[in-house]
């Protein structure tokens, strides 16, 4: 287990993402990180160059290692052998089994192994699902894998090694989370969910969603969560935003063997490209046609190169979305680039429930509205919940106002406007965040959410207005269109007293509010009978 | 006008975006291009970086160089004295003009000395219009610059400069169109539409979208366009989407002086990045302390090659996107990095029939739907109109047939299924594609289209197919669920009969179809009475 060697600290975090430092004895790698996978006996980029582009962890397959250069391995060590200094994880060599049938090698002999050659983070021997199989099949995968890792733990669990519990169960939602309870109780402090590969490959990525949020229900918060072999540059930001902290795969060198490129927008097959849109070392290094042109070996390596630049840049733009909070907008980025993306990111906006854990209350930059789904985002689903927790149940009317430019609404003459006017109380609707008392007018997210011009979702928004501030006990709720809003040109020059006032409804009776003259038609609906039901 | 020195070649073209080849003389650059502009006294980045990097044109303002360098330029032409051999383009200096009030020079004394230095691509003396100012001075700036560049184009159309013609008018399109008119009625053969710098600032990319469309409206396909000042990363591919084919910009200098860092998802403060998501010569050569903590002449230079790398990059994916057919996915994508971006998409899809010309009506690749914007493509407008217009005015009633998987329907047993069955005419209902004949399946772009898994607008495209059909003369119109659908795999096995037949609606009467036997509910509504009409 090497609990003693082992830590995982959160530094920062959005959406369920977050940048992270997970130490490993002495040494640490920031996540999300991703480890490269690379071949034990031959490699096409070396560990050398693998870390002076910066990458601070590999992959390797333990069970080539033990079938072919085992007694080399003990002696000199993996670091040793490898000459890569950084972290080390190891594979099981369950999908080689899985690949090519039965090896002759228990969990015991592995797990022995993994250790010896000094491998900081291992995986036990496990055996991946898949894809599109059936239940039964998937059950006995995921009982063989959790029953190899708890004899693992059980026999290996004190030494310097840090293992890995790997998730099995295939698309099966409560097959991965017994697995993942399973290993929990067993006291693994680092999970990996298993075979998304084939599911990636099928572009399935909907599926891989409902994987990681399976998974993610029950690991809690603080346990990393490794997603095996996610090399695919549309899935990085989804997989963070779900919670993935680390990834390993060897997707840059096998696109590379094919004449696959990518980019941020998807995999490119070379002999269909005209230009190279990327200027990282290796694009710049060559042309298109010359790359086409070269020696077989020599393309892969350029495009390998590439690939790996562009997976990194990929891990950078992930980190820097969660530092500014705004992971979000980067997984809708991604989403816009593929119609399976876009599923994608449907199903993790239908369960962004589950993400409102790691997503801050405050955040420094405003909000970015721009699509349906974004009416789902954790931080307006906060807004909303603690908006109506925290309201006063009024016993007076309510006036809601709904400005022309709900944006830049401010009350004039006063810099927080009062609640209470004329008797009643007076909110605000906002396209997407609802209705909110004004007085928060300067409160985070009110006032600093940029949401696209055509806000065809208005008089949706104003029917849930209506509706939510029924329920908290509002008798009457009346619409007006542009009340109080001074442009904030004036409202510079200084405090002058409001020149438009609001208007009300006919039906709204006694009580005028002070200085008032219905200069504005009511654009709003008349307010519903008193038959309306308050909770 | 040099017009034997001129010509513009469109190699591939999607949207109104191509890849063209411009000739000046016995020079040439690829479309779209952006110009970096550079001082023409003292330069941050040197025109020989500049065209190592890949740039082939600059562009440079010829008042700032008549003021200080007058006799040196004439002398050595502006080639010499910058040292750089691509094509030059030149400013007339209006923007200098409107910024440091007027300078002492006439449209005739700056338009010989952009002949006599020797620049391939000069503008005319113009003024610009600039934003948010009164028609009356949109107007008189649109005079001016008119009666600017006809004067030109009468005392100097036949030297060897191709003369680009301003377009002036501000927000106000049909001024912007009338200044274009006389453009071409005059001769100028190469356009510029002027002052969206400030537009771009204050994020108004909408207007900026409805300018470009004023231009383009008038402009014809084969005239090339320029837009001013045009340097900001997310508008690069919607301009280039609605015609405009060359751009210049200072902003990758601009940007770099206040620490701001462009990315393809728009523009970051250096202050608040953590991280650098960038693998370009420039940002592989330091790390984010150091460029934070260098001398600001150094962090200027540097952060200007990485903007430079940066809009490289977005030309090379406009045109890449050109070429495969994707630019309209490629707006998409920027589209969903700001709620700015989309109000603009939506402007542009909105008068996507403007598109239509631009964009080839079979593409080698499928469609990618993924937004509701996305039924408004050209690709389905067009292939719509032409089922529309081809189709047969059948006198039988129709089975339209709504598969659950729509994109895999085939009908086993024959490759292309008959239109007609059992005395129906066979049709199927594409989620976007609406309503189309059933031996189509096979025809671009009825297959080779992706759309997203929630198919919400499903109902209203069975509405739409329904009307749609009437319109062709069907009287009846009945709806199956998954008829004649056979899964793929066991398509692939050979030909066997169909298993499912298609249910049809009670109302439907005789002719019941071979080997019928209803085992599909009829989802869709009951057909509406006879009282349909017909056109």
């Amino acid at each position: 287990m090497g609990l003693l060697n082992f830590a995982f600290d959160v530094k920062a975090s959005d959406l369920l993402g977050r940048v992270g430092s997970l130490t490993v004895g002495r040494k640490q790698v920031e996540t999300p990180c991703l480890f490269p996978v690379i071949h034990p006996v031959r490699q096409d980029i070396s560990p050398g160059e693998l870390k002076r582009m910066g990458f601070s962890g590999l992959m390797t397959n333990s069970l080539i290692l033990y079938a072919r250069r085992r007694d080399e391995a003990v002696r000199k060590g993996i670091h040793g052998l490898l000459d890569f200094e950084g972290v080390f994880m190891t594979d099981s060599g369950g999908y080689q089994v899985l690949e090519y049938g039965d090896v002759d090698v228990g969990y015991g002999e592995i797990a022995r192994f993994q250790s010896e050659i000094g491998s900081e983070l291992a995986v036990t021997l496990d055996r991946p699902t898949g894809f599109s199989t059936s239940r039964a099949y998937a059950r006995e995968t995921m009982r063989y894998s959790l029953k190899n890792a708890l004899a693992t733990i059980d026999e290996y669990g004190t030494s310097e090694t840090v293992w890995l519990g790997p998730i099995q169960g295939g698309l099966f939602p409560d097959l991965l989370q017994g697995s993942a309870k399973g290993l929990l109780g067993a006291g693994f402090r680092f999970l990996a969910l298993g075979s998304p590969t084939q599911v990636m490959e099928n572009y399935r990525f909907a599926d891989l969603v409902r994987m990681i949020l399976a998974s993610r229900r029950v690991v809690p918060y603080p346990v990393p969560l490794h997603l095996f072999g996610a090399g695919h540059p549309l899935t990085m930001a989804f997989s963070v935003a779900l919670g993935c902290d680390t990834f390993d795969s060897a997707s840059y060198v096998l696109f590379a063997r094919s004449g696959r490129y990518m980019t941020e927008r998807g995999i490119q097959r070379l002999d269909q490209m005209s230009y190279l849109p990327c200027s990282c070392p290796s694009c710049n290094s060559t042309g298109l046609r010359e790359l086409r042109e070269m020696e077989s070996a020599e393309r892969t390596r350029l495009l390998s190169l590439h690939n790996l630049y562009q997976l990194k840049t990929e891990v950078a733009n992930c980190k820097q979305a969660i530092v500014e909070g705004r992971l979000w907008d980067l997984v809708e980025e991604r989403a816009a680039s593929h119609p399976r993306v876009m599923d994608a990111f449907r199903v993790m906006a239908e369960n962004a429930e589950l993400l409102e854990d790691g997503t801050p209350a405050l955040k420094d930059r405003g909000l970015l509205l721009r699509g349906d789904l974004d009416e789902l985002r954790p931080e307006l689903r906060t807004s909303r919940a603690r908006l109506y927790a925290a309201a006063r149940r009024g016993k007076r009317k309510s006036l809601v106002l709904l400005g022309d430019e709900p944006l830049t609404l401010t009350y004039s003459g006063q810099k927080r406007p009062s609640a209470k006017f004329g008797g009643h109380d007076l909110y605000r609707v906002h396209p997407c965040l609802g209705a909110y008392p004004a007085e928060l007018d300067f409160v985070y997210p009110f006032t600093q959410t940029i949401t696209v011009s055509t806000t065809s979702a208005v008089s949706e928004t104003r029917k849930n207005a209506r509706k939510a501030l029924k329920r908290l006990g509002y008798r009457s709720v009346s619409f007006s269109a542009a009340a109080l809003h001074q442009p904030s040109e004036e409202r510079r020059r200084g405090h002058r007293p409001p020149r438009r006032v609001m208007a009300y409804s006919a039906t709204t009776p006694a009580t005028r509010p002070p200085r008032s003259r219905p200069r504005q038609k009511v654009r709003g609906p008349s307010p519903p009978s008193s038959s309306a039901r308050s909770r």
